[in-house]
């Protein structure tokens, strides 16, 4: 099978596509064959060597999502068979054409997305649902800020977000970003100055949720957009990590502030996250409410110019390799 | 009725004794005859003129907390009849010889309690419950760690987190601290480098839940004697609020911070609080297994000497003040 590979710690200079031997699905593992896989910011700090895989996923392969078609089931699979298509999460190992993954961490794949589209679902819808939901408790009603609104993690919280009743208020950059966050059912809000505006649009009260996608730059504003009781879910901290944070203000506000990351997560807390997006995000999926948003797909052979368009700014939604002839 | 207040805002020098008249019941409250009254750190931040009383309170009479003997009961009050014994929180005008209160903000104070005991039961007991079980979701087998051990609150989150089957680590600065926390079923870590002290006890686990009643001195090594999916709960910042954090660090141990506080609190969840209380704790005091530390009791007439006490270090459990002849 080709794969592509990180043969040390650095930038593209690293990055290299090989022929491996074709993996195995181990007695609770389905073999998913993979026409596309998407890239995620991790997948740059691991190119990097600051986020190396955990164990038991290999160690220089990048991918921490899958989607496909079921090629073979070990001995003790019971809920697929050959021939269905599934997506789901892997703790590394995902940029290539056959994947192993265990059987409780993918779901199904409905009929509304194509290969392209399941490839670009599982870590965005995943993530984003985790955070929001099962972190932030997001509810009907509530107010969602969104930092980082146009990639892949950020388009896929605005949708499930305004399909579970909520108004999503997300921070860009651009017009063409605005457009695209209108276009998901929220309402763009200038980077610059965006407390503020937080504070005028929702008239005092301030954020519920608020999902940090981008880093410490938008701290201290962060907590001054936080309504009373409002939950900040840190995701990524891509533009920085060490924020200077008011634990008064914490307690004034009653605030929490919530770091999670899905890769280190063991297998059992990665399956309850699965349940949950099968329960909560999947049949919006299914109705089509829900749908991935894609920035662009390159092939294999060009996998340093995805993750150049993954590095670089500008994006909306989701960046993939294909695999496919 | 005599009672304690602030003249303006600054140090003891705004401190006075007064007769006002009488506190009055409303339809839903009752009238609560004070012979013993607990200060809090929150008095002294009023003090200051940097916590005002929120709107519905006395706006110059410090004191949180009520506890003592119903001497009227508003026309809509169902729960209560004069003659019995109730304790539990008020937004301001603690310090009096009577107190209104809402029905449903108060619990019945055990037959094991008397009235010293009473007075330094409620603001130490719900705060240290609401933070450590309901913010902090303390379960057994979880390890509790508590900046702040030898106070109030510290000496009644001890308790209460032993007797819910967590272990107990309290950071001490004396021998007489570390005393108290050994009585109380704790295990006494120094101050200083507590975050290796934590990781050699926990076998590199690290504290499920760390209680801070101190401030940001303990940042950032609180983030380094967190457990992965702990929580840290900051209740108190006497000693400083603002603290560096790193984002990163939290997502890696997925870590929770909550800020609290119960006296900004509407009505509802103050009494939501009182039920959590009435469930979870007050069974403790009356089987005599949970007991109020009393530091010191000071007659009213030296409000200013208990003020000073209370800001003073060395305290172990609560500083009170009496009404009585």
């Amino acid at each position: 099978m080709r794969c592509v590979i990180f043969t040390g710690a650095g930038d593209n200079e690293v990055v290299e596509i090989v022929e491996r031997p074709d993996a195995l699905a181990g007695d609770e593992e389905v073999l998913v064959a993979v026409s596309h896989a998407g890239l995620n910011p991790a997948d740059l700090s691991q190119r990097a060597g600051r986020y190396p895989a955990p164990p038991g996923f290999p160690a220089d392969v990048p991918g921490l999502e899958v989607a496909g078609t079921v090629v073979a089931c070990g001995s003790k699979v019971t809920r697929w068979r050959v021939g269905e298509r599934v997506f789901g999460l892997v703790g590394g190992g995902g940029m290539a054409e056959l994947v192993a993954v265990h059987e409780r961490a993918v779901a199904p794949v409905p009929a509304s997305l194509d290969a392209i589209g399941a490839a670009a679902t599982p870590e965005a819808f995943i993530t984003a649902h985790d955070a929001i939901r099962t972190r932030g408790r997001l509810a009907p009603g509530d107010t969602l800020l969104v930092h980082g609104a146009s990639g892949g993690v950020g388009t896929a919280a605005i949708q499930i977000a305004v399909l579970a009743g909520a108004r999503v208020l997300g921070t860009v950059r651009s017009d063409t970003a605005a457009g695209l966050v209108r276009s998901l059912g929220g309402e763009p809000v200038e980077d610059a100055g965006f407390a503020a505006a937080v504070d005028r649009l929702t008239e005092g009260r301030g954020a519920d949720v608020i999902l940090e996608l981008v880093g410490a730059v938008h701290f201290p504003d962060n907590l001054a957009a936080l309504a009373t009781r409002g939950r900040i879910v840190i995701v990524g901290v891509g533009a920085g990590n060490a924020t200077e944070l008011s634990l008064l203000g914490m307690m004034q506000k009653r605030a929490e502030l919530h770091g999670t990351v899905l890769r280190a997560r063991p297998l059992e807390e990665k399956a309850a996250a699965l349940r949950a997006f099968e329960r909560e995000v999947l049949p919006g999926l299914v109705a089509g409410r829900l749908r991935p948003v894609v920035d662009s797909v390159y092939d294999v052979s060009d996998v340093r110019g995805a993750f150049d368009r993954l590095e670089g700014s500008g994006k909306s939604g989701k960046v993939l390799i294909s695999f496919a002839p």
